[in-house]
């Protein structure tokens, strides 16, 4: 009997009892089962191999199984596993504390941990709220771009313009203003309409994934317009949240997007890259101001949030190891070699009568086709169909197709991408 | 100066960048650094030595850096780290289910998994919201006990009746109706209001802590009244939601508070011990009839809700080794053992006239004090500085102390812990 289970598929017995994300069964109903991971290299359990063009969801930038991390974290394991982060604290805590704060934007001071993008978020929302009500202003409106994506919680949910089939949820949404993502043709008028709406004094923060917008396509948009933004809403009090969740660590040429501006946020969120693809972890980072404001004699004036696994001493141990590789010449070398791989393939791709838009951020490389799509639609799912055939992990949001591979991805690993992209050109 | 900065203290060096969850860290600067863990004890960084009275937030019930667990994790992490799942499955996520539904209500049928405790109720939450919308009915209202707890991101606070200093967020709270817990005074009132306000048909969904009440300060009632409850509100199709973040996996003297019950919820929430302290992981079970609201030809039916790191393969590689451990005769006579050792320090410490009431369910005991603090105030700080001094980790909850030591504890331990119960009062 159980040579029988054992010897039945994987991804036939995935379909008994599991309930995946993001995915309707009944028209998606087949999961590829994947063996393992190696590099920038996945393989299914028929041991057919993928490139990780997308680094299963920009988490395993130094490749999977990685050795380095993966040591790390073995020992770990052996001394401290997990202990109560309130009132207690370890070592992989603090030595991550003192790693990050050297390579984070200069005037970020204290960090709040947490277990995913969704509660980064939620906690730098919570931060923004809390900021102005313990200083005993009346500030309830939150502020975010449009199309912005920032998770799928309650409160993450609702910051998000976004809003793919979030119909059933929307009677229980905090509310959000919006503004537009900056251009040089609109910045004007966001700035005259801000300047006008500010003088309410009620808007308590500002939510924005700097220059490249992840969920929405990887829709992307200049420092410049949005350090202007930021300016004029910091001069009003207005606490500003990147979300970084997806652009931190590294991916836009710098260590985070927020290095490209003159303004830096109040608050950053990370997570995903922040440990390497090993194990969930979420990081908010904010300003010795921000924190001083919740440093009180009154006790009520803390932040009274908390998960269970806060700090887990194995993602923080992971989160280390990828701190440090991320600083090497290495990883710093392949960084730009990926951006200049990527600019060549530009050139020849940018004209093609089947691409409508091409656009790069760091190793971040995105092309809009000419086709319309839906998001979750069929064209859709016969190119992610079209990729895997090719031996290429790429996710297609709608008619846009991205890579986002590891840093370790090697020239041609990276070539099978690129060739399998311009295949896709002549099947839509 | 790098050998300088090794000398200092951890817990000074924390003081720096680290932000701590639910802490003031003006009236409680100090984190007490803990440098390695093993079975019931934690040891801090001079070496002494503590039993984990409340296995590390209910967590590490199997002990901490149990080698079972360990070496079935260090695999997979030489085989797969991560993989987006959606799209894609694997082999510890499929064991993992099966496993889990052969000792799960045995309605629950599939599994939908997150990242902690909040997301795992946020999740239950959605389901229920959009089960009702998916079938075109306008069901916008959630019911929860008085005092229940259910995390701290937007939705899960919501639905949360305790509310420790939520001020700051309560204008961004989904609108939720509350009944008081049944004893067998109110529960013909709690059942009369509820067949009154059930005519309105517009209670999507009840989320429940079955049993016991965690953050309420291990507050517990009988399975008959919330029997009651139940019965009438499924035959009035409202999805019951347990949240058993708490209460899963053996605590209560089953596998589940659940099983006490006669009336299986539609949902179930699990985190905590679901990865035994490993890393962080939440689950959301939910039965086929849950499940077939969202699954149709219609793509917008789907739950369109995931986390980067959903169904990690190392933290499914825990929780189906946690879940063979919970099932041995060992862990199964250690229950056993745990809960006779409670009853018989109940009968020595119960009229005492320092107590004011006790309170047993499986290997959760609790006591309350004839004393009046407050939830964060001085003399709980005094409480736990006494416990800390006797080489016990425990954390009173206002005026409730509890144990929810690791099964795996030993009779000299948990004697170490009673004895230290038994000083307390005399310092109170």
């Amino acid at each position: 009997m159980r040579d029988s289970v054992a010897a039945e598929k994987l991804s036939e017995r995935d379909k008994k009892h599991l309930w995946h994300p993001l995915t309707q069964h009944k028209t998606s109903p087949e999961m590829l089962a994947i063996a393992r991971a190696e590099g920038a290299l996945l393989f299914d359990e028929d041991g057919k191999k993928y490139v990780d063009g997308i680094a299963s969801w920009y988490t395993c930038m130094y490749g999977h199984c990685n050795p380095y991390i993966l040591d790390r974290v073995k020992k770990q394991m052996d001394t401290l596993d997990q202990v109560v982060f309130s009132g207690f604290t370890h070592e992989p805590a603090i030595k991550l504390s003192e790693e990050l704060i050297k390579i984070l934007p200069r005037n970020q001071e204290k960090l709040f941990f947490s277990d995913n993008g969704s509660t980064s978020t939620e906690i730098g929302i919570k931060m923004a709220l809390q900021y102005h009500y313990n200083k005993g202003k009346k500030r309830n409106v939150l502020l975010a771009f449009e199309e912005g994506f920032h998770g799928d919680t309650f409160g993450a949910m609702s910051v998000s313009g976004l809003s793919v089939y979030n119909g059933p949820f929307e009677d229980f949404f905090i509310e959000v203003e919006r503004i537009p993502v900056p251009t040089t043709e609109n910045l004007d008028e966001i700035l005259n309409r801000l300047k006008e709406r500010l003088q309410q004094n009620n808007i308590a923060g500002f939510i924005y994934e700097p220059l490249v917008q992840g969920a929405a396509a990887m829709k992307m948009h200049g420092a410049e317009g949005l350090d202007q933004i930021l300016a004029l809403l910091q001069k009003h009090e207005v606490l500003t949240i990147a979300d970084e969740v997806m652009t931190g660590f590294g991916k836009t040429g710098k260590y985070f997007a927020s290095d490209h501006l003159r303004h830096q946020p109040d608050i950053i969120c990370l997570s995903k890259a922040l440990t390497a693809g090993l194990v969930p972890m979420g990081l908010t980072t904010c300003t010795e101001k921000v924190y001083n404001a919740f440093y009180s004699d009154e006790v009520a004036k803390g932040l009274f949030h908390g998960h269970t696994y806060t700090a887990n001493p194995l993602a923080c141990t992971a989160a280390l190891a990828a701190v440090e590789l991320l600083q090497t010449d290495e990883i710093q070398q392949n960084i730009k070699n990926i951006i200049g791989w990527h600019q060549d393939f530009n050139k020849i791709i940018k004209d093609h009568p089947k691409v409508k838009e091409t656009r790069q951020t760091g190793v971040i490389y995105a092309l809009d086709l000419n086709v319309q799509m839906e998001r979750y639609g069929s064209l859709r799912n016969k190119l992610f169909e079209h990729f895997m055939g090719q031996g290429v992990f790429l996710r297609p949001l709608g008619q846009t197709i991205y890579i986002l591979a590891p840093f370790i991805t090697t020239k041609e690993q990276m070539e099978r991408i690129y060739e399998a992209i311009e295949k896709a050109l002549e099947i839509v």
